[in-house]
């Protein structure tokens, strides 16, 4: 099961704000529904809060093991981006977040899904 | 015919902002005036409203078999992406929606149609 | 010679805006200073005006005959760009529309020119 | 039902030899067990027979019509692909032959058939 | 553990040869060592025995079922692809065969693997 | 109408075997049967004759001239193709020559014609 | 040296707003320090006045002739695009333009200048 | 150790805004954790203050061995991003400055940072 | 310096013939004449031989070792391909074996070096 | 003037065989008709004798100082691909050599011209 005590982080390295992208290609989980694998694409953006304010980064091994542990879990494809946008909210409280995971096609239909935290600029939300 | 009686929802899973798309490579209807195929991508984006307001999903499975459901009909682009539009307008009706589809060349020009429900941001309208 | 009074329409289909793109990769019109020919693309796109309105749409392959009518023409790049964008402003009327054309390089340069007609939304000038 | 009787020929215009290839990406036909669409390219390569020797060519035309006529029929890959193969064998018995069929993904795996007829030249087979 | 009792077959609905190529682009197993993900595309082209020979094809679901049941196994990659090989042979003992497996980079090297059955006309061997 | 005595001829500057491709992405003729424009891209190869041998090249303007004498001609594609071999090798007679033509969708089908003069080794027929 | 007489106009043939744009993939000048030569794109794009306010637009021919009178002459990255914006300025004093330079890597490193004139809207500055 | 004081700068060569992109591909530092190499993309965007203010531009091979000094460096991603961006901050203090790093994938996830000096107009944050 | 003694071996797997290819790009060293560092992919492509005649397969890990072993080294393009060919082969003693460097240009010039072992079957020689 | 003095050599460093490719980007001499630029690609691909032969390889940057030397010379594209030839094979004889010349197009058409030495194996001229 997902499990978010696998994530861990480090303090924001500097009082200026920058911004961090971690794309994952090699996500999968089961279907709740057939038990099949999913296949998917992780793609997290946010801006972490700076260091005077606390601020904190997702750390990248335990954000590879906090991905693993989805693995075995039957969960729709909403839920992982929903899932993985608050577990990481409540880790970073970053001034703002996107979580967009790509699935591979079933039925012919390939599917996006973006879920946000805090007010993100437009100019993040999509390429 | 199309047939929007095929289509199900589920409950939106969560108060927070989210924006789903969904792409079929495999649509086809027939032209209404020479009766031959036509083949297009439909894109659908669009942005549910949260629990607490009713707000719906399509469900994937339902949607594939809604289009499937143009196969024998004769049917202009036009028509073909307001069609589609005005049934998930009335199926969810979500916050804002984009219906995008892209046909294949007939005579050497292709075409893509837009129709919209809602005040889509600008950031989902093209790329 | 460019013979707009090939040019066709039907009645917009729908009270809600909507969006038409059109691209032709077939076009080809001759230099007017050495004879030879130029090849190029032809993008139109447009939001016609809703149907209560008297909105209308330009037909498909009226539109194909338009443009073979450029074939035997001797004609710059410019006026090719603006003689669409007025015919099929004269035409149609609607919201706003766009016309781009993307020529084939001369001389080892490349051109392309974009004429508009009516307010153009940002988002829909360039990609 | 696929329909040979709808092909139709023209004569070989030269006697020296030369090869021809038609590339359709818009087939489909129905998935036998479960009666959803198969959607897939079909590509032919062939050299005709010279003309002294009765060598004919496949109409463009009636080969679209012909694939459309598969679009009702229930019927797996391989003999979608042997099908062709087999009428066009008829048709034309030229000096040899290709028929690839690209199908696109099922349940995350996609398939390509090859059949052949004729002597085929290695060259020819893949790329 | 990878159960090649998964596998069903169909017999070769031709006389004439024909080839066939199955590409996956969603197999995962673990690494033996660190019991890390892998993730690869697993690709199978071989071509039957002709009907008369008792030729068999293997069927898509099954081999669907079949990659699936890698997923909790550790196993290296080599040995992924020559069970795949082994197994596949013993199904079907196709006229030639070759199962090629890539996968994603570890520690900033990615690799492929070809195994073969029988004699592979070299133009099937790489493209 | 396609005119051969356009074409002009150097001498082959050098014994030593070379050979040559010319592209031209700019080729258009009419439809015999229908009247309308057919677009397609004219791949020549060929390797000159040696200089003692009396050998010529085909002049890169003259090229040009001649592709476009078929601009107003209604001629099917496979006899643009065997025309351009024939007045090339009438022209040139070079060692060996193909010629390729590339032709725009009509139909949802688009097709490839090679035709060659002498003995092409398998390397230059196909890429 | 870069010679902005060789620049030639003809006026705006309309009141309506276009937008131009030319890409030269064959620029080339030489490095001041080191004299080995640079190889760049040069893109311009610009709004002409309306013909009323005595727009001009650049001739293409006259244009290609003035980036080869950059052939022999050393100067840097940053003088290249502020030349040609300040000589195009010059010549068309045009609603807005930019002139944008990508340069071919120099010691691993591959630099893009962009210059502009007027009050360029954003949706041009960049792609 | 990366060494600021191995860049040099020349002064703005105008008084109008232009703006500059130096793309290394050529990047490597070390992980400060494992001690293996890290290679990524630097990517530097800067409007330099105009002449008038005093404003300078860092030269491009100063740049290069400025790079080059954190080969043999223990550092994470965001340090080198802030780091870049922190020396050529106090070098050029220029209008705006953004840097962006691009990493090769570690454990199967690739990450980008983004650091910025001054108010960045958004159309150079991401394309 | 290159180090070959970091390099592990472990047994062929199987009896049957296989091919194996490793691509790394992520290599290094530095140019002998200038210090500067070189950046390129090595990929190596070999046929192990089978268990009973003491095959061996080079072990992945340890691969990535000795690569990094040459990154303060000062060494010609010519020479890293062929010290790399020469320490496989000695470690493996293969069927035959394909080492191919691809290097990032200097002075506006790539190059690609192919150093071969054995007799290397020509399929495996370019793509 | 192409001057070939400027070639320089160094000593095949092995007894093994091995294939070297030069890509050149930035090729650049004058058309001998129009004196306008021409703008080429220049590939060489050889396998130098063995060390034992006194084989050699020609030095990297004499190589780029050879190429300039073509800058303003007018010259035809068969006579710039013979004359590096003839100019690389007197000064390495080199067992086998491939020189191709890729021109932008003039006119709409785009040429290739290959000239080789000895006997060189087929998968070497093309790809």
């Amino acid at each position: 099961m997902a499990d978010a005590k696998l994530l861990e982080t480090f303090g924001t390295p500097t009082e200026s704000p920058f911004v961090v992208e971690h794309v994952s290609e090699e996500f999968t989980s089961l279907c709740p529904k057939t038990g099949h694998p999913d296949f998917g694409v992780v793609t997290v953006i946010y801006q972490p809060r700076p260091a005077r304010a606390g601020g904190v980064c997702v750390e990248l091994k335990s954000l590879k093991m906090y991905y693993q542990s989805f693995r075995d879990q039957g969960i729709f494809y909403e839920m992982v981006t929903n899932t993985i946008r608050d577990d990481l909210q409540a880790l970073m409280t970053p001034a703002w977040m996107v979580v967009r995971t790509d699935w591979k096609g079933r039925g012919g239909i390939r599917s996006v899904i973006w879920a946000t935290a805090g007010d993100v600029p437009e100019v993040w939300m999509r390429r």
